[in-house]
């Protein structure tokens, strides 16, 4: 692997859209080969994957099914997109990835987090984030900045309480991995937040 | 669990379906309640997930999230239709089950036999069907007879070597569950398999 794997994470509403293309941009200008994708998604059998897990039609979804509806999309995101980008010695910048389940599937659906290790290993042959830039925001002031959007999915119905123990869960993960996960607070505005995100960047890359 | 879940398993074209429609009537004639369901499906979003598996256009899936995508439906079939009907004490006849994913994505697509245990057991619960009909046929006189047939999907499509890896992954599996698994070799005509059938179950109900 020559290439770079850097992900987005954080709670709904946190601002990792804007900020990953503000970074990718950066990175581009710098000469950097840049791939942006994101999670669930990335490929077209990754999309069509996606479709069925945000529709909104299926409340009835099995929280174990949603988790492996989301490892079904890493597992082809994976081989079309990330190993082989990484391979060509790119930066794969990336929307959620393995972070998000742990956070999301373990914390907030209350899904084994030992399984979901064990079956997420499975899923990435052990492949890990070279760096995770974790978007942090206070849940309700996250979901509020969701009301200016316009689009209304499954996962933004759901109860504050499920965002909290999703945050809860991006923070102790951020604990366990303190070399790998920088915490970045976005209560800034969003020319701050990139700052932020470019020094983190910065020290990953070791330029001066 | 008052009910009883029987399976057929079978490479394709060893009859399941008409064999499933025989044994259904004789059960319903004699009084049992029956609910017919099959996989990957059986649900609406489990019919959703099997219309992605079988898409002949998405011929780059990925072994993993072909296996992934198995699970995510039969996660939601187990919580929807087979668990609540045999807690109603009903008869489940199911058109395959894991036994599937153990001889397709094990045998037939090479992963990991000892990960595919271990992750289905994560999906089932360790809920393992009553009694299993693994109709054997000869795998080129099963794909001939699939010739017959309007619909080709994408696994029809596949070589021969992989379907015979497959019959010779369920022949193993039989033979290490010889109380569960009844091997029904289909060389007869339809009639006789269902006799075979039927003192299969018979012999499962206790029926003398």
């Amino acid at each position: 692997m020559k290439g770079h794997f850097i992900t987005f994470e954080g709670v709904e509403g946190s601002g990792k859209t804007t900020q990953m293309a503000i970074l990718g941009h950066a990175l581009e200008t710098r000469g950097y080969p840049v791939v942006r994708t994101r999670e669930p998604g990335g490929t077209k059998i990754g999309d069509a994957i996606r479709s069925l897990i945000l529709d909104s039609k299926n409340q009835m979804m099995d929280a174990k099914t949603e988790f492996l509806l989301y490892l079904a999309s890493r597992a082809q995101h994976l081989k079309e997109v990330i190993l082989p980008a990484l391979a060509e010695g790119k930066v794969v910048l990336c929307d959620r990835f393995a972070d998000a389940t742990y956070a999301y599937q373990g914390y907030g659906r209350g899904l084994s987090k030992r399984e979901i290790e064990l079956i997420g290993r499975f899923v990435t042959g052990g492949l890990s984030p070279d760096l995770t830039l974790l978007l942090d925001i206070d849940v309700k002031k996250g979901l509020a900045r969701l009301k200016g959007r316009e689009e209304i999915n499954r996962l933004d119905q759901e109860a504050l309480q499920f965002h909290e123990s999703v945050r809860k869960g991006y923070l102790n993960l951020a604990k366990r991995n303190p070399r790998r996960i920088r915490v970045i607070r976005t209560d800034a505005g969003v020319e701050e937040i990139a700052k932020k995100i470019k020094e983190a960047v910065d020290d990953y890359f070791r330029v001066p």
